[in-house]
């Protein structure tokens, strides 16, 4: 039985799933395809509106919204799942701001919705915690979810680029908007944890409690540190759970060469699953393009047809669902031009030190203090990992600055 | 709604669930549970039965069969399924050898049959294959599938023991069994792959067909090659599919660093998925033990409930489930006590040398050769990476005859 569908958006996501469509036993091919820009040129074969309205008058079963804004994308969403339609999305800003309503209107209407292709892209890690884990306890869950960011480190690290001749070249090859602010400070990969948090801890905590801090001002310093240690720098995205409740934190982190996420390289991206039973599982695939991202919201269609939709099953629905997160320091390394961000935001300080015109320090910071921390020019901060001691960390700033290395 | 379960084994896996069950919600404890061995000593706070027929008599919505013996699961499975009952196995001899009839089955009386646990333990790589790779068409399909076999290798490359020790330790840690014959002979391996390809590309192949080769015969020489090329040998299966038809192999092969599997280590299990859309994929878990194992046989069960089963996507049911493997040859560097087997099984030979009383060649072998060499003592075989050219190979090992370390 064909099934009529309703597209949203025809950009990097929308096209890829209409070439894969167009090339599937059973097609799918929207009947309706709502843009926005009406001087955009677009192909002449294929059809277009400019009226959400068309897509409903339609009465499509399914509803695929591929749009880059959040305001009309909540709109066209609520609208379709107060119809009882089945909406898939890969709208991580959209899902993450307003997931506890959505999966009411699930509930209420019967519509479902899935969004398999919003959290790293190509991988199946809200359907693989929806299914294999669901009656599994999560201790964490971890990852490099932004391929974008995950470019320019690997640009960086791999072929000696500065950070701006990465991000230039991130730009060329389409990994970074032209405006990469969100992929870069740790926004997209915010909301991107916000939502596998409530598939893994059954919890909403909402982006803004997430710590969070970017690549945007990692500097030289940093990366000739890291490199002299035979370390990487990657940006880690964290939650997890223990008898206080759930942290989460997204912070460029040092990582050696035993951690699965070292070899994480370009635009992939990976998930990494600590639970009870299952123990330690792994996830690695591409993070974004047309491809995989097409593929993902014809897969969700495809499991949508066979009946699947997400249990939610790690909430509990006679609690509230919204959890403050826990407050925990996090060992950080910092760098920054004024004594007095250092004495605001950092505690257990194990030294502070000045060279070449930045202040170093090791010390802990509080979630919030990351979040106001990841504002200001200037500031950069890494996260250490445990076996690491202040003492050889300065040691090595020390080395690095002998050599000259240091600007 | 309580569901009646039925039993069968109470092993490593079998426990594992158990286990597990206990302490879930839905708890799901057998109703019955039947063994074999009327002298083994028993937890004497658990009902046990000698009798199949006990199973069956209590009418279970599911069975889970978690046996060692392959006929009498036979037995168990394809009556569960002739009642129509949903059946849970991790038995992959009994599917390897089985799985077009317990297909059928399936259609005829309308009972599903579930069995992650049965491959790559953990790692949901059926289920995968099953909802996220429905409608993509896979490319090729790679892992490392025994975790006996890459503990021991792993024991070899990282703490310098030698094949006997890692055995005796693998055996030691209950990774291996006191017969480990199947897991270090690549037999188990080929049970799993030929599970993979019937999801991967909807074909029944056999086991028999598949080039198989184990990591008994390895010797001190391989090693010392290896190790001085900075390279480790794993255990590789896999399957391709390309115009021509699907190939596939198992056998020791030499991975560089970038290589995935290289970091894979121990006991676990790690699978790689190139398809047309969502390009490259990689997953890695626990390969065994029982609470992995038995999470997962856990994790089918909750599948079933929520109505999930295979839908076998990839096979064409208006043809013939059977197909012939392509007879391709394979890049090796052979080692033998005799000329005359690399005479009458290496084709394409680029050397023949004589060092210390073995000869080694460079050169491909047909898999029916593969097979044949496989049942021979001090025979040894090693995938080649393209990149490495026989000059390189001959050059390296005449180095470790000169260095000594060649015994
Ligand atoms: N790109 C990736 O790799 C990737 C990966 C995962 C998730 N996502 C998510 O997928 C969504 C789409 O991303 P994208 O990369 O495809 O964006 P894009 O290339 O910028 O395309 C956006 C599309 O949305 C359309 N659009 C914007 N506002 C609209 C409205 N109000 N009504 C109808 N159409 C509207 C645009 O119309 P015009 O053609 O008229 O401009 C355009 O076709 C976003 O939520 C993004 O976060 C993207
Ligand atoms: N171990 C793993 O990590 C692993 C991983 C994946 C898949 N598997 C598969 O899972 C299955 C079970 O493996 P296992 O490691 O749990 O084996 P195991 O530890 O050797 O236990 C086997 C169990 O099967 C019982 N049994 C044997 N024949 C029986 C029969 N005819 N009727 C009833 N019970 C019978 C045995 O009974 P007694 O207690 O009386 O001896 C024992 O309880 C096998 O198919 C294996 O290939 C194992």
């Amino acid at each position: 039985m064909t099934k009529r569908i309703g597209l949203f958006g025809f950009g990097v996501v929308g096209q890829g799933y209409f070439q894969i469509a167009k090339k599937q036993k059973e097609k799918w091919i929207p009947d309706t395809i709502v843009v926005k820009d009406q001087k955009k040129r677009r192909p002449s074969d294929i059809k277009f509106s400019y009226h959400a309205q068309d897509v409903f008058d339609k009465n499509p079963d399914y509803i695929l919204e591929l749009i880059s804004n959040t305001e009309e994308a909540y709109e066209y969403v609520t609208e379709a799942l107060k119809r009882g339609i089945t909406v898939i999305s890969a709208n991580k800003k959209l899902l993450s701001a307003h997931l506890p309503e959505l999966i009411s209107l699930q509930k209420v209407f019967g519509g479902k919705l899935l969004y398999e292709a919003a959290v790293a892209a190509g991988i199946p890690v809200i359907t693989t915690l929806e299914t294999h884990f669901e009656e599994d306890t999560i201790v964490s869950i971890e990852g490099i979810l932004n391929g974008s960011s995950n470019y320019i480190l690997s640009r960086i690290f791999n072929n000696g680029l500065s950070f701006d001749e990465a991000l230039r070249m991130a730009q060329q090859k389409g990994f970074a908007e032209s405006d990469p602010s969100f992929d870069i400070s740790g926004s997209d990969v915010a909301s991107k944890l916000n939502i596998l948090i409530l598939h893994a801890f059954g919890k909403f905590v909402g982006e803004e409690q997430i710590a969070t801090f970017g690549i945007q001002n990692l500097g030289e310093d940093e990366i000739a540190l890291a490199k002299s240690l035979g370390l990487k720098i990657k940006l880690i995205a964290k939650a997890e759970k223990d008898y206080r409740g759930i942290s989460a934190y997204i912070i460029p982190t040092l990582v050696e060469e035993s951690n699965l996420f070292y070899g994480v390289e370009n635009e992939y991206n990976a998930v990494k699953i600590n639970s009870e039973h299952l123990q330690d599982q792994f996830y690695q695939g591409k993070g974004a393009g047309s491809l995989p991202t097409g593929a993902a919201v014809y897969g969700d269609l495809v499991k949508a047809r066979n009946g699947f939709s997400y249990n939610y099953s790690k909430v509990n629905f006679d609690k509230p669902l919204d959890e403050k997160l826990l407050n925990l320091g996090i060992k950080v390394l910092v760098k920054c031009r004024s004594e007095e961000i250092i004495e605001n935001n950092i505690f257990s300080t194990e030294f502070i030190e000045r060279v070449d015109g930045f202040y170093f320090a090791v010390g802990k910071v509080k979630p919030k203090s990351l979040n106001k921390l990841n504002e200001l020019k200037e500031v950069s901060l890494i996260a250490l990992p445990d076996y690491l001691s202040a003492e050889d960390i300065l040691h090595e700033l020390k080395e690095i600055q002998k050599s000259g290395e240091l600007i």
